[in-house]
């Protein structure tokens, strides 16, 4: 599903999941070209979608379909016509399958109609942790405008996955004051700032910060304490970081929130209704097709790099999805 | 029409012209050539033309004609084949047309096709200004191996369009005295210098300069007199720049000229004969080959930023144009 | 012969040689594969053949069959599928005749079908010098590691054909006692060090070295004697430079190596059983297929650059090679 | 929407109609598979429709409608994937547009690609009449298993469009008594037989059949009387042809059948309900997909013809159809 | 050159000779429209031609001429885009190499984008007497409308090429009486009729027939006496053939023309002056469009051969010809 | 492997076989080069093969190694380049396969890529029967030069498989006594003849002919003996058809053969040593190049159906392979 190819090959990602419908896939694909639009990258926007339960597949079905999906699409996709990704259940494995079978029917390899590939295939560097660095970049440009200094400026991320963890991590090495983080089970708060490191850590040990707050006596975090969700966002924090699932701050606790600035990071936290409350209430929000754009901008240069076949190092992909994050929330957010 | 293309695809222009002729088609071709390898780019020359007044024809037969032109030649242009490019009387708008008319057969994105595109369909940053950006460069690898100083130099530009302003501008910045510029309804001159960047925003103001000669009483523009354009290039100056039409030293004024340094930004604006006096009289004449080769260069740029999908910003295209010209500059003229 | 590409598109050079077979050219391209993983370059391995004696053939026979090799094989080479390099009796004119007939057959020009080509058809700057100065990027990574003070450390060098005389004028130019240098019919040793360059300059004049250690009383190459090749590579230096041909350290005189590091320049200079005699004595041995890649590494640069369309200087050639030698270099030899 | 193409291309109408739906297309893509299944034709089914008012577009916006509709799907049609033709709302001007424009993308003449194309442009021969005649030579096979004797046997025809009237008078030529005809606004009888031919010239003078049955002092049609679509349907025939629209016969009007054999020109004339009844009464139907199948064998033929690039004379087309059409209606009903 | 493709691929001869120009050309591709159009075959009209005098050609320098036209015209020609055919010192062995070629670069046998191939790669039965048959059935068609009996009909033939001698030979066959014929160094009359097979023999033996009226004593032709190809165009017969050279009928000679009917079996042997004067004569005149067309016919024949694969013999050749040649001449002249 | 392509697109079968070597698939290939050109095909010859035994693989096993095959040299395949067959150990299915697999990387219906594919997918009818019914017709051509007539002509066949039984009957029903027919356990033999017919019922029944010759008293076969296949070879006949497997008649039993005219309708049925004893025994010998040719020529007519996209009846298949392989016994046997 293409949307809109004025500006360059359609670009999005493709989904299985068993509610997928012909309208969200529209829907998305408009999303999409939204937000290639705002980051000035060369794509229109796109999505796809398979109706089915993968978690119902085994590997070799799922293979199966991967392939069947582009002997079926085949001729409407490619580095200059449509541009696969990943999303909902599909995967660097799928990716990889997806190319490889593009490959077979094009005689060439051709990488660069698909992106989020395994490394080996012509995946990019720093793709993991792309949305987190990218959301970090976008707060590094905002915040400075309204004199924020970061020693002085509280911080609470919702959500510890990859993007949260990143984007508090790399908050707390400049020095904001992270002084809350959580996951799905609750999270822990600690006035004087958290040591993202050592949760992160922790975390990778123990499957979770779940283990944190219940066993605090044997962990150590410091002194800190167990948190709720939804106490999360309610924090008297300066900054809030919406980076767990959609439709987290809606009417019903959108009066409760006392931060000064939120950041979407993660797609859609906030619903419309309590946008406007926010608003009301002098509330600046940073919207997910902004703060979030790291991911679709290292697919971007995924595809850069596949194109001229000359590989960038970590570093050069983080220094130039830095350029571009904070030239894009220079110019949105003069 | 391709003239060459051993060192790589076609480059050229795409003129709509009463008189355009096959002859005519065929010798720009062969001066492509030239430029192009004097540039060191990878291109061999071509040219195009379509023998017809563009101004009789409305925006929509414009558009129906354009596109058309593109299905009858679709077979043998391409990003690797031959590249067109606007010259006489064609345009961003009608490169556009040609791309989007090329993608439609191709059946895929396919920018480098063209170049002179609009930005958003993959145009480069700083093609408007290449020209006088380009013949600046040339100006400061050339004059400083004669030991010339800026502020002790003086220079006179005929033409004030697109090219000439941002010679005269970017001179007069880094102290150049530039003592006169003009237009085609004549020019001003003013023995301690112009100010440039003054003259420029009053042209913009009221479309062209020739308000300031006639009205001195009421602008800002500072001391200075009236001058026609004949008088402009018998000036007692450092350097010359004619930045205007063709055949503007001639046999019949070539030994009026007092300038010790001619640098040509116009296409072609001393004419042969011309030529042999100014040599004879020790006078140092700069080709438009190389200096007015801005152009050509960010075409070329703007080609491989097709090819690359990366897109540069406009202080990189000035960069790297300056780092080309400089260095053909230097092969050139040791 | 393609051997694998899932890393990407096969590479690997042609050779014309009477006693090519397919035994071989299969291991060539297994060999090939190691290789390019090795540097992590995008291209999986590759090699052909045709079995045939080059030197028995005109010119005009040579172009012939070269551009027939191509028509034959032209559905399954390309820039994303197999990239042909010069070999054994193959060189830059026979290349630019394959991409000349490659690119008659696609209609377009296609000059990343082919590496090793002239400049003037998209060759890449730096390729002549490319193994030797890679070669000595790996030799100033792994020393250090090992507190090697360049104006202590004592070198010799096998061969002085393009590769080794480019290392040992590279390593003399840093300080290193580069004490013997050979090539085919015998070398020159002095304790305090050789003059690189001037060794150079005669050997241009002069057609080969020999001339220097029979005739020394007339040239100006400074003290030193005469050494045949076998004694050089038995000098007790800190570093010995195979740069010649394949087996010259073999069981049989294994023994004899008193050198504390080998660089292996030349392809296979040492066989298996004199590797692991020299294992048992304590000697490091960098091996060829790290240590010579320079030149496959700056064939994928010229790839590179056929793909972007935009060439580099010889500096910024050598400094991605730099940079890609030492980080691989690095990676492998913690 | 292509449906299957395990027998070939996909072959279909395309529809321009206010109303057509995803469903629609989709149910009469199967229904087209099933149909040339039947007659044995190397093709899949397929169907594709625009919703929109024809009757609302100038001639001007119809073509760039039709050429835009080719831009957009020029991928995934072709003479070898699926193959247009005219449908309800599209007719030869309309394919010749997207003949014409899918040659342009495709850069060569591919007439295979539509079908129901102007004769200069490859249409076939015979096309006009196809439909009726087909049915004529089903019915020439059919009856005669039963021993109906063409002079002992009477029929009834509703509908004079291009079907009907070319059946009917087929049917008149060998025998047959065609004792009633009709078309939108009623019709005749005549118990001895109608003189088709003089029906036929008298409606292309007066532009219907109308006039006849109101006017009957005046035409030299013969003896006969009015009669009104209704009472056709249920006159005491040995065979009643339903050539008009669809859902003529129902369930309530089924009870008044007395036709021995039905068959169907027109598409679906007979509800299933009306079908249960009418194979109660032992009734023999025979259905459109084999009698009025003789418009997509010429269709086939006309791609047959575009393929070898020989075309056929009316003879020919009407030879080859018969074969056709004669021997699947043998395999049918043994 | 093509000229018009409306009614299919353009189709036309390819001539080498040292006088073609960019006009004749055109007008050629132009005349070549009207033939296809006339004799309603699915091809439009085209042209190609070289500048050059072939005879001072070796035979390997025609052979990478014409390989060389191939590649550079190798994207708009084809077997559904424009066909080649031999004109003017062009011939099958031409049409050899330009095949091979254009299937090297094709990368597949494509046997119809030539006609006038050797028949071992694919050229057809009976094209050497294509153009003496054709006109020949044209005869056959036209002379019996005027009710001439052809024992009773007289015939003289000017030009004993492979069409005049052709077509007299089968006139000859069916019972005219054949009185005169000739080549460029003269003819033979006889009041009674020709044996064409045994001046065909003679001529066989003795390159031409020259040597008939000078030596009759010695042949056996028959009673017969020496006549100028002049006197030959002013016999008192019912049907003259000029089946020479061009314009052999002008304003001088046409008042002495006293023939019935003249078939053109040359290429434009009547001038237009001369036209005028034989209509108003009220001599018929049957063009050279049709009565040669024998030719392209067999072209187009070879053409659809390499389509389907399927090769005819000579005898459906000659059957499929005359009811092309016939039908058609029956249209033209009812 | 292709051998010659000069006449058209190599045609070949594809063997799976534990013991197909590369010396095999050349000779094979060069053995096709000869049969096609014999048989006046328009097409060269080609071969190929996997090593590997295909009975030790799974049906989904063999499906996946076929499609795998096709992936691997879909880029030198083709309708118009080589085209793949059943040979030993692969069929209808596999065939099936291929094509399928070839057309999802070709993005079209291409059938003709592959010959012997089930009817549904474009295979032809008579395929099954055309070897036996090819040599029938050879042998229908050559037996009347020698003035045999059927009714005294004595005929046996080794081999009672496809081509045998079916040249069996045939001679049986046009009058031949056939007195003797064996399949692989043994043979039986009627001095008056035998009816096949009845014979290929039983045999059909109960899975071979073994069952008459030793339970003859129970079967309805007629009077007869049994034989052994060495004594079929050396029997008093007329005619012997060897039709079952290579090598039956070496110099070993080569002086045995008593038949006069001896049509190999096996592959290689008698060894050279014994063609020279057959020779200087006066027994005339049709080799199997052209008495078998009847199955690529169905192949070839399969092709052809493919690529006009009208299929033929088994008549019309029967019919135009009658005049093929007569016309080419005529030729080779004057």
């Amino acid at each position: 599903m293409r949307y809109d190819d004025t500006r360059g090959p359609g670009k999005g990602g493709v989904r299985y999941h068993p509610n997928v419908t012909m309208d969200e896939v529209q829907s998305l694909a408009f999303w999409m070209t939204f937000k290639c639009a705002l980051l000035n990258l060369p794509f229109g926007g796109a999505k796809g979608g398979i109706t089915l339960n993968p978690k119902e597949l085994s590997k070799q079905e799922l293979e199966r379909l991967s392939r069947g999906y582009i002997e079926a699409i085949a001729d409407f996709i490619g580095p200059d016509i449509d541009i696969l990704a990943p999303d909902v259940y599909t995967n660097q494995m799928i990716m990889g399958w997806m190319m490889d079978q593009y490959n077979i029917i094009q005689r060439k390899i051709s990488p660069g109609v698909v992106t989020g590939k395994p490394q080996t295939m012509g995946g990019s560097q720093g793709r993991d942790t792309a949305t987190g660095t990218g959301a970090y970049y976008v707060i590094q440009t905002i915040l400075p405008k309204f004199e924020l200094i970061p020693e002085k400026t509280t911080v609470a991320v919702q959500g510890f996955g990859k993007a949260g963890a990143v984007v508090a991590e790399l908050l707390g090495k400049v020095g904001y004051k992270v002084v809350a983080v959580s996951d799905s089970k609750g999270g822990i708060y600690a006035e004087q700032g958290l040591d993202i490191v050592s949760i992160r850590n922790y975390k990778e040990e123990h499957q979770g910060i779940a283990a944190i707050y219940c066993q605090d006596t044997v962990c150590n975090i410091g002194e800190h304490q167990s948190i709720t969700n939804e106490e999360l966002l309610g924090l008297d924090v300066d900054v809030l970081i919406p980076a767990a699932l959609e439709n987290q701050i809606t009417e019903e606790n959108a009066d409760n929130v006392r931060a000064k600035f939120i950041f979407e990071v993660a797609n859609g936290p906030i619903n419309s209704a309590a946008d406007t409350i926010l608003d009301e209430k002098g509330i600046y929000v940073f919207p997910d097709i902004l703060v979030n754009a790291g991911g679709v901008t290292v697919s971007y240069f995924e595809w850069v790099q596949n194109r001229s076949g000359l590989y960038w190092t970590k570093t050069e992909v983080n220094q130039r999805m830095r350029d571009k994050m904070m030239s894009e929330a220079q110019e949105v957010w003069v």
